[in-house]
């Protein structure tokens, strides 16, 4: 028995926030369609937040319509506040993803608030969930570095996530929201969190700025999280965060994750199928190095484990 | 005090090897010399291997004059067999690097030998070394992976590891030629290796091909292991092992230790104008991802560390 990792494919919202190319429903609905046929099993479908700011996430009530009646399906959705919480509920989602700053001055970019009055925002939040039975996820954005006041507090974070937990948090997912996380830095702030509040309960989101995703997958793996956000086709990046680039590709994840003898239940080759696809949707290059393993893998040369 | 770890800059020989440019010896020496102006303390200067066969490396012996003369430099060539050794003696090399294959088809693909054969001229190339002062690396290609025969033993890799320390072998260095290790079994191997021989005389050297490169040298980092070869630029591949692509690029090579609290030595703004260049003298799109590095920092925005 291979142990189990799991991989939650953001593309959907993260992937998508950023892109010159507004995606159409339908489209949206065929790449997370993709992504479930390739074995993926949890999807962040979309956000509840201002069409005006984000309009690539507008209509995600549709989305998620267009994808229900997989059971089996973490459907995710970002909210950034209360009612952004009750579109979720009312659109049918499973689990709600509610993001703090672990720094004041990203807080302020992403939601105008301060920490602590996200803290206060989340708590009402987290309960109501509890209540109508939805999942929540905590995640704690910049929990490495910040773009705006650079190295993130590590006791910051542990307290952070202490206090989300204590609210109703199911996971807390600890973003390195910029990709400015070092293998060593990931080993020693995971495994604390981890030793403080279990491993079964953390998740990770990494970017790739700085080539570091699969080595910070790694350093994470090694603290024993299970859970990994990435991107289909490694595209991504935050809107209001000045060097946020790709996600993790979730082509180079899978393929790190077997070839390590994890289970993700994927299928890479479907999944590389799926990457393709949502590049000529948007007309960008997607990312991922996972198509040289299957240049070498159709060359019988060099299998994957 | 940080810890040191030392960069051996195989960009001269790993990297333009298997260009479709080939560069002249000023160039060469020009590379070199702007390496060794960032800081960089060893470099694999060219290979005495047949010009007719990679003429990109002809001429060594006039590459290494070009660079006599700085005290405190570890001036390293390729040489494939006892020929090679005499003239890497003669042009004043200060240390001579071996290749043996773990594998016998990629052995008999890269120098037509077997294994066994390969072994005994480095038993006599290792004592002529010894007897000469000069400085003596065996280095293990396919060390985690063959492209011919699949997953390597890594009880072959400590048995041929074993014979090139009882030979004379100053430094052994495990390759993963095509780009194909991932960071467990990058801990593991190495791990046994320091354990069994001394993590002190190790090195190791990694390709890019599944961007893995700096998640493995962090692996092999926690097996503490100290000295990495990379390449300025992330350029290189060999010409006979299918699907190996750039090597480490330097740059990144450098983010990752100096981000991580290691001393390199290296000025990291200073070896990226070396990769421009180089990039420039090859005409080709260079690789590495410090690059954005250097972009946030002059935002202001993240610092390295």
């Amino acid at each position: 028995m291979r142990e189990k990792v799991l991989i939650n494919d953001v593309g959907p919202r993260d992937g998508l926030q950023n892109q010159q190319r507004v995606l159409r429903v339908e489209q949206r609905v065929q790449i997370i369609r993709g992504l479930l046929k390739a074995g993926v099993r949890s999807v962040e479908a979309g956000a509840f937040v201002s069409p005006k700011a984000v309009p690539a996430m507008a209509h995600t009530d549709q989305v998620l319509a267009g994808i229900a009646g997989d059971s089996g399906v973490d459907r995710q959705v970002l909210i950034p506040n209360a009612k952004g919480y009750e579109l979720a509920r009312d659109a049918g989602a499973n689990t709600v993803v509610l993001v703090i700053c672990a720094t004041e001055t990203m807080n302020q970019r992403n939601v105008r608030m301060s920490v602590e009055d996200s803290l206060a925002q989340a708590q009402g939040i987290f309960q109501a969930a509890q209540a109508d039975g939805i999942r929540a996820v905590g995640c704690i954005a910049v929990a490495w570095q910040c773009p705006f006041e650079g190295a993130t507090d590590p006791g910051k974070v542990m307290d952070l996530a202490g206090r989300l937990f204590e609210f109703g948090a199911d996971d807390v997912n600890i973003a390195d929201t910029i990709g400015a996380a070092n293998p060593m830095a990931v080993r020693s702030l995971m495994g604390a969190l981890a030793r403080e509040y279990g491993a079964q309960r953390l998740a990770c989101h990494f970017h790739d700025t700085r080539a570091l995703a699969l080595g910070n997958i790694y350093a994470a793996l090694d603290a024993d999280v299970r859970k990994f956000d990435s991107a289909i086709g490694g595209i991504g990046g935050c809107p209001f965060a000045p060097g946020a680039t790709g996600n993790a590709a979730s082509e180079d994840v899978v393929m790190l994750l077997e070839q390590m003898g994890f289970d993700t239940g994927i299928d890479l080759i479907a999944l590389m199928e799926v990457g393709s696809m949502v590049g000529s949707m948007l007309d960008v290059p997607t990312g991922g190095r996972a198509d040289t393993w299957r240049r070498l893998q159709v060359e019988k040369d060099a299998p994957l484990t």
